[in-house]
């Protein structure tokens, strides 16, 4: 299906940087969701560039609601959002067609689409597509969040320095990084973070990071054994953020190093009466389903490509070695801005999941 | 699509490990694939425990193909390969339901099929399901070795102790470890793995480890930009297979300590004229889509849930806290048995977005 | 996906005519349905060959559950049912390979196959494959029944001679085709049948009919209004069974000669207060969507395109012109035979839209 | 996937008749397909309301492409073609809320969408939708034209007066089709027909017709046995027309009164050395599968149902009888404005099966 995703409830992406717009359609939405456009708006601009750690380009994703919404409510049938771009400077690219821009799918893009692909700006591989998948996001986490479901993630880790874990009382942690600028718990770690990529930037070069998401929230016994796992259709659709290359959940690659006795999460009826597990090392998710705990995931954002020191590469078009140095405008670190993408894929997957389980009419507020 | 993975080429898994069999129905096979007996037993053999580090419980996987092949050849029509169950002693389980053990998936099961779900084993979720899936594996690897390509699993980390990474000469390590009893390119750091499994099964426990798979041969420009990414298809596979927690490609959760100058991957024109990067941070993908150079990826295996010590846990059905003894057979580390099913997964996957890019026909021998 | 139908309850084709077995795996039914297996039985018997209306060819269709059963009800899990080959005379078809039997699929089989196929008594065309659709029609046919939503098919027309039709009290005559050995209402017109179709065989010929569907009890507001629409769903499951070419609802292709006034079924709450249908012209579906009455649709059958006459016809294999004479054993009229086939397909089509609509819980019989 | 139609190759419609645009999303076009404006403006003025035939309602069809074209080329990347909406007269409909139009999908869609659906002009249920789907087709039937496949429908019945047959010739016919502003073979019963439905609408009824496409050129050896079917992929999605309630291919339901050595088509080696058959009763396809000879089908539209006159129907909010009447603009009859939708769809459909069985470059022209 290619650049659809999900089952019972699909989002489909489309747009090119520099084209005359980005956008999605949402089809297996219920009917009767609020459409709250400050909500939108706030995750919007969540995205968007604020300072030195972020791309100079400003656009102010205006978006447009074509369909599927009628007096503020969706209306059940596909719902296609549209955001044009408007602050474009193609002339930057111009010349660096034929020049694989390392790390970057430039020379993959040639190789499928023959030439053919709209390169300016990265065409349909560029992070502004993203906007439209947080837009899309927003609408399907507004009717999460009214069904007590709550996304929230942050920079774990960035150049080096570490945030705080989320805390045992996840819920808390959702709730303060909804009142930040900047998604990242210690205000101290934030500073240091943007100190290292501002110094980086300085350098003409970009950092990486480790992105950590919490949901808390999620109905158990969601999700499927094989294939359509939780972890697989979450990670399925976090690799699609560009510059993610790895996802892990729970203690992830720290299972490494643990013994069963020490990975196992031991069961307990807690005060309330509920089943929870003592620790959470899985993340949530057992056998590929919900177990009722905080679905806890990290992923790996490698540093941006775009860096401004010359770099050595080829000409694909001329199949000869050669040399690039990419000016135009660039982020000198993701990490921070690719949050609200998480949290949009995040919430498309679980919306996915839970129309699966329990029909069309579930994410409706009525 | 739940128990189906793959678009255009995709298999069905069904079955219980205590149940008549398990198997799998192959669906979008080029007619004129060679079945070739000796290599699937081969791949089975891989799966099967062996030693002290593997269960007691022994299955000959004698499999039976009940379509879509005729005259040692694939039809093209759907083929269905079953494994009957043998040895089962379901007897040891009995007692055990509605004692969740911790780390499985019997409470979400529960959660999920309401009880009547068959708990025996680990029923649907059980690891035995996975010999199906290696069977289904190897006849697609076989049909992707004709084309060139080649894959490779090998157990990187296992209760602290490190293999080799895999070499530049991703081929020559790949074609090393089919010579092996056992997935571990260093027979020295094999032999410590193996003292400490058989430690941790002394101590009533178990260890987690770290695979890495190498893919050689893999057409360029395979993959889709959004969603249908190659490591997208490729983590939702690998996320299915039971014990999995993370899954990073090239460099993955390392990118974050990277600069961008160190991270990126400058292609060059090598010694033939063809387009390849110095470097394989990347992992053989860019943009979602193959670059040529060898698919790179890890993923974390933790410890076997099943041990022998007494854990605190509940009964869900009674609802009450209590404490669960696992006797039975199991394995005490199933880092090595996996490799031969990421390998299966890995082909899956592969062949299923090959023939979706080049055509029905793409994986016949003729 | 192939062979396979349905997106939230699926179902999985394989086998061939004269392989090791035939069957079909289901995925996405809910745990907790019951398996009757005298319910199954009855419906393979409808199916089954009774008399000399029939092919001389007896199989028993004793089939075999592999998986998603335990204690005699479904677990949830995927369930694949095995019906093994057993009375196959292959020898009938050995020497008309390359022959092009008219009507057939024996040379499309080849262009898309390459001679890869097992062209033994049509393959995987054969309408043998069927005995695996009816038994797994029959498990979700018994769950859908549980939940008052019953499916009847008859033999409207055949060789030229009339059933009544469905009357409004659809659903004493669906009860009523249950009690009986040949799916006709009116005795007098069966007994005109079958002495129309042997007359048919005696000519060594064969002849066609049209099977009428009712299906009552089905939930208001079930489809989608592009695409997955409840006509265009079971339109593409119908199509699949073997000699069907063509599909119509309500009046159908008699719309064509109707005005506006005529054919619009005008709206009116009845004696309970529900909104009902004063006439039926559009069978229980507007804008692709259920509207609470009768869903009603026929199909065309040609006749079976095994006949012993000689016939003009090609060798594939050689390019050049032939003749042929079809021996072996056939069917002069598939229509009898092909109703519980398409009662099957409707209850499959039926569930997978009631599951995507109401959650994988709706058909649980708990 | 509801309102997404296609595996390999597929379109998703969004849109509804009084909202801000109508559009569609094409993924999976291969890149380098060129965009002829010419022709699509021509596809799109075919399904124009053009004379007294039609509504008055005089939409420009202008529309814009958002994404996926480069240098008037397809990138390979999701295209995605808005129609902004502009006559709207919602005035019209807005009393009408609650009483279901008798034939329409009112009612059917409050039951679905509880009330929140935009019911003006049909919203997401109404014919205009179509003007996206005949864009979209457009876009393809180019790329499908460049392979030597043409398309064509023309109105086989309306009103009682039929027009031709398509001839031996079909290629001929469907280039006659071409030319003409109206899509009936015959001029003579062409000016019948009109009468017949200007009379209709005099009287404020309307009436329906029997639409008959061809297709020509299509490779060999295309579809599935099982599920994806030709006719079934084909139905699936001539069934999301609105007011289309029967297809058929080939004979049709005309196969019901014939014999089998009247309806098999014998095959034989034409002077050109191919494989033809002498007559094309199964329409182009055997076993689900092309044969090489042209497909032909015919599709059944029942009358438009808004009618002027006075009808019995129910105010479904106040769940009471009423009576209607429908001002606003209507066609008194859609046949003749269906006829491109059936190309669209028909193309889409046929692209869809062509990529999947010969990859993804398949419909580049390059």
């Amino acid at each position: 299906m290619k650049n659809t995703f999900g089952n019972s409830l699909n989002i489909t992406l489309f747009g090119e940087s520099h084209g005359k717009s980005i956008g999605a359609v949402i089809d297996g939405l219920a009917p009767g969701i609020k459409i709250d456009e400050n909500y939108i708006a706030e995750k919007l601009a969540k995205r968007r560039p604020k300072d030195k750690t972020a791309t100079s380009r400003r656009e102010p994703d205006v978006y447009e609601i074509q369909s599927g919404v009628s007096n503020g409510y969706t209306t059940g049938t596909p719902l296609c959002i549209i955001i044009p771009n408007t602050d474009t400077q193609s002339k930057n690219y111009d010349d660096l067609y034929g020049k694989a821009r390392p790390g970057h799918a430039d020379y993959t893009a040639f190789l499928k689409y023959h030439g053919f692909e709209d390169a300016r700006g990265g065409g349909h591989f560029s992070g502004r597509i993203t906007a439209a998948l947080v837009a899309a996001g927003a609408i399907i986490s507004y009717a999460l969040k009214n069904k007590g479901i709550y996304i929230g993630t942050h920079v774990k880790n960035c150049a080096g320095i570490s945030d705080f874990c989320f805390s045992d009382n996840a819920e808390r942690d959702i709730k303060a990084l909804l009142g930040k600028d900047f998604p990242v718990l210690s205000d101290e770690a934030y500073e240091k973070m943007k100190k290292a990529v501002i110094d980086a930037k300085c350098d003409n070069d970009s950092v990486g990071g480790i992105l950590e998401t919490a949901v808390i929230g999620m109905p158990r016994g969601v999700g499927e054994p094989w294939f359509d796992t939780v972890e697989g259709m979450l990670s399925k659709a976090v690799f699609s953020v560009p510059a993610v290359k790895g996802v892990e959940f729970g203690l992830g690659f720290g299972f490494a190093d643990k013994k069963g006795s020490e990975a196992n999460d031991e069961f307990c009826v807690n005060e309330s009466g509920n089943i929870i597990t003592k620790t959470n090392n899985n993340g949530g998710i057992n056998g590929g389903i919900t177990n009722g705990m905080p679905i806890v995931f990290r992923c790996a954002v490698k540093p941006t490509p775009s860096i401004s020191k010359i770099q050595e590469t080829v000409d694909f078009k001329k199949g000869e070695n050669t040399q690039i140095q990419i000016h135009g405008r660039h982020d000198p670190c993701i990490a921070f801005r690719a949050c609200p993408v998480i949290d949009a894929v995040t919430a498309i997957t679980l919306a996915d999941l839970l129309v699966l389980r329990f029909g069309t009419d579930y994410l409706s507020d009525n």
